[in-house]
């Protein structure tokens, strides 16, 4: 039985635990509806990390409009890591029609994401797109991610090559105030677009930097938005933790990561989810991983890792919690067809069936396998997979992320954990500031090298 | 200090154990060695599993002959699913320059990898490729895998719609005498290679099944060999564990396993080791994941991942054992320009700078911060990526497993743990014989189901 939003979560296999779960629930009742409110004043009140939880009621008017300027490009190089590229990888998966890139159709621009400072990545990209009609989009909040300008001054730098000034070709999505990139766009005088100061980079997924590169390649991003309100309005109303999903699933979380599992696997079936999975890495991973506590996300892809994980899962030690995503009425169907040859004779169980049928089933079957080898299972049913579902599921997450943090007495919206390694880095790039960093580096690194072996 | 593989490995950072590490290895000397010799005589011997010791030495003639006809296609379609998809997606990317599948060059097929059984990516692989010359390559050492099979007489009847026989667009790679795949290539009359009957899934990446389409678009897979062939000879030989970089390898891995850190990351820094680590992680959790023993890979991806998973590797819990591959030479760089406006001087650090240089830094900084933290870390350092260091890696990699496999206890080559979930798709697929297990799955998602909320 759905609701009206067509997503259904179903939490009945908690590892051989049921009854401590259900005891630890509803003991967690006070501390996750004071995590809840800590959410709700938090955004109310604009701090810093919980902007996210008012971006379903954000204006999205200048979104919309620079999407349909980007539409008018061949191709559109974005340049953005971790928040500021995982977001887009999986809003343009989940929303777009199985598409691939290069063969875009009329009016929707290829795509070239220029995350990684990989220079065979890098000049692969500008052999794909020189000569045509290219837009430059460059996010970033502070302007001083190095792996994100050092691809934007290159890729600037080379369609500056043409002769023409590149400026008119970008555009940045950054802070509204402060930063490099918010200083470039007022002395290049270029197209720019806002983060709201207040969400933090793997929460702004509904933010333009997720939404506007979305909405070019033909996504509908009012419906994302209204998803995401549908959703914050059932799970924030709703003060019953038993029958809250996101309450519920955070303390499931919660009471596995006590219970020494310490892994949380998300397995959605299907192909289009399959970056959500590596979204909910890194919102999961970098939330929750401090203080020596949370669990590591492993994302993974039905049916695929059937063929890969399910070994592990089933027969390896029990330290995960599993989540399964289910898709019931796929955009596309598949009738197989029935079987001539006598040498195929043996196959003639698949005649009749659909493959999107067959897949539900491998679902069906890998969920059960799990529950009968004991182990926890989440199973979150979507009626389709739209741009409504989608925004629902991503606010959902979001939420159940913050939740979980909070519950664990760690900051959910903060990552001090990331700039021991952005120090070295400048330090070893030559900044004087950082040179005591660099020198450190040196020295942890003579460590690793103090055994070694060639061949 | 380099061999004349140029790859070399650094064991020095084993997170805060150095001394009861070093001991473990030493006394772990007679079963390394007599899991090596396991190896060798089951190799041999022609066992089952064992197969992949002996691939280097194959005789290609009829893999390049085939791929020399796959050459005169426009596009390919690849049917297979883990070990017969895996290893074809990771040796693209490591050997083919960084290269976009729809942008090919002259005399270069298209390559679309039907994996998944998702009835939205079939579809969208078949309107990509209808109306071109299209060759179907079907890869399932039994010919009864259900993911691939289904694919393959759906994209079979759709290419015989056009009204010619289609089977001589057809190659499929399989067991030299049984399965269901074999009386199809004899009753058909279709192209055909062998996967060598003692060699496994996730270890066929060198065997036809991986070649045949990593040649046909381009890669040189005698060098590949040759390189596998090297580091065979290298870690064959060396009886001395302290200075085999596999059998040190295999003894660390097992060491953190039983000092209670149930993850393996592996992290390479280039984009074109992406799906090694997919790879790795298919090999590495079928093959030790089961008797409740065995740790879990995780696959990353520097530098991407420091902006998502770095925060948990260095602040969350120690529960990580960490190698990080690097790439010194790249085969593009990427010079950073000299900044020349006002607002972009922050950056001007970056000037004359290379990107690869950069992310080499990167790469360095994160394992200095993995040290700092006190996680054990494991660096490889390839001085390129080529054919040669690629199929060295590989062979690294599949011997290092089942090395760890062997001092386990378990058996690095089967799989007994991936059949509940089959037969519980068997049986709500309808197959007779298979309906109590039909009733089984039914019965256990029931208890998924028992606690439920709908939105």
């Amino acid at each position: 039985m759905s609701g009206g939003l067509g997503v259904s979560f179903y939490f009945g296999a908690s590892g051989g635990g049921d009854v401590s779960l259900a005891r630890f629930v509803s003991d967690s009742s006070a501390p996750l509806l004071e995590a809840a409110d800590w959410i709700a004043a938090g955004a109310e009140a604009g701090e810093a990390g919980f902007g996210w939880y008012g971006l379903p009621d954000q204006d999205i008017d200048s979104v919309l409009m620079t999407a349909e300027w980007l539409k008018g490009y061949d191709a559109i190089i974005h340049v953005g890591i971790g928040g500021s590229s995982l977001g887009n990888l999986m809003l343009h998966q989940a929303l777009l029609p199985m598409y691939f890139n290069e063969a875009s159709g009329a009016g929707v621009p290829r795509f070239y994401l220029a995350d990684n400072p990989d220079p065979e990545k890098a000049s692969a990209i500008w052999e794909r797109v020189k000569g045509s009609r290219v837009a430059l989009v460059g996010v970033s909040k502070s302007g001083a991610t190095a792996e994100t300008m050092s691809q934007f001054l290159w890729f600037r730098s080379k369609m500056a090559e043409g002769g023409a000034s590149p400026d008119e070709n970008v555009l940045v999505i950054t802070d509204p105030e402060g930063g490099v990139f918010r200083a470039f766009a007022r002395e290049a005088r270029c197209r720019s677009l806002e983060i709201p100061p207040s969400v933090g980079g793997r929460y702004s997924g509904l933010s333009p930097s997720g939404l506007v590169t979305a909405s070019a390649l033909g996504g509908d991003v009012r419906k994302l938005l209204a998803g995401a309100k549908a959703m914050r309005g059932l799970i924030a109303a709703n003060r019953d933790v038993m029958t809250n999903p996101a309450l519920m699933l955070a303390a499931i979380h919660r009471f596995h990561e006590i219970g020494k599992r310490p892994m949380a696997v998300l397995m959605p079936y299907s192909n289009r989810l399959e970056t959500f999975a590596e979204w909910f890495a890194q919102l999961w991973g970098e939330s929750v991983g401090k203080d020596g506590l949370g669990t590591t996300p492993v994302r993974a892809l039905g049916a695929i890792d059937q063929h890969s994980q399910v070994q592990l899962y089933t027969a390896g030690p029990d330290d995960k919690l599993y989540t399964l995503i289910n898709v019931r009425d796929r955009e596309a169907e598949v009738e197989l067809p029935s079987v001539q040859e006598k040498s195929l004779s043996p196959l003639s169980y698949l005649s009749g069936h659909r493959l999107g049928e067959m897949l539900g089933y491998e679902a069906m079957s890998t969920a059960a396998a799990l529950v009968k080898a004991g182990r926890p299972v989440v199973w979150i049913d979507l009626r389709r997979l739209d741009a409504e579902t989608v925004g629902a599921l991503v606010f959902f997450y979001e939420y159940v992320t913050a939740v979980t943090g909070r519950l664990m007495g760690i900051n959910p919206f903060d990552q001090p954990g990331v700039e021991q390694g952005k120090r070295y880095t400048y330090g070893m790039m030559g900044r004087a500031e950082y040179s005591l960093d660099a020198r450190e580096a040196l020295a942890c690194f003579e460590g690793i090298k103090k055994k070694s072996v060639s061949c």
